[in-house]
């Protein structure tokens, strides 16, 4: 398992709710409004980016791996929407 | 230099502008419309976050280190802001 970040730009407020769907379907948690965390299997995130892909044509989508090394390096401030941090 | 990925969400306009600001300043670039990315020294990376903290009262603000080698394994969908990629 790896940890993904996903966050998306889009101004079509339909894809915008489909790719939030579609980041909770595969178990990640909402860091911010679009933006989403979570550990997912190489075949996973591959499956992941594939059901995004369709709502990336008016706007753009990243899917980056973190280590758990650099997530743990992370700087927070101000309140985030995570209910358990790990 | 380490990558910085440095991503915020706030209702508060004003904030917003002043952290997209913050952000230019210390040389990062604007990946997408509320997420920033570039090269830091240890020294400009808490620098970042002390002119950011202000801007969190109303929202979340996130700085988070990545691999050079994390970075390269980015997927990207759709059509970013960065002008020049790397």
């Amino acid at each position: 398992m790896i940890r993904v970040l996903v966050a998306y730009d889009t101004p079509n407020d339909k894809a915008r709710k489909k790719m939030s769907d579609f980041c909770l379907d595969y178990g990640l948690d909402r860091y911010q409004y679009s933006f989403f965390t979570g550990m997912l299997k190489p075949v996973q995130l591959r499956g992941l980016a594939k059901a995004l892909k369709p709502f990336a044509e008016d706007g753009h989508i990243t899917l980056i791996p973190v280590s758990a090394d650099d997530w743990s390096k992370r700087i927070e401030l101000g309140k985030g929407m995570l209910a358990d941090e790990d």
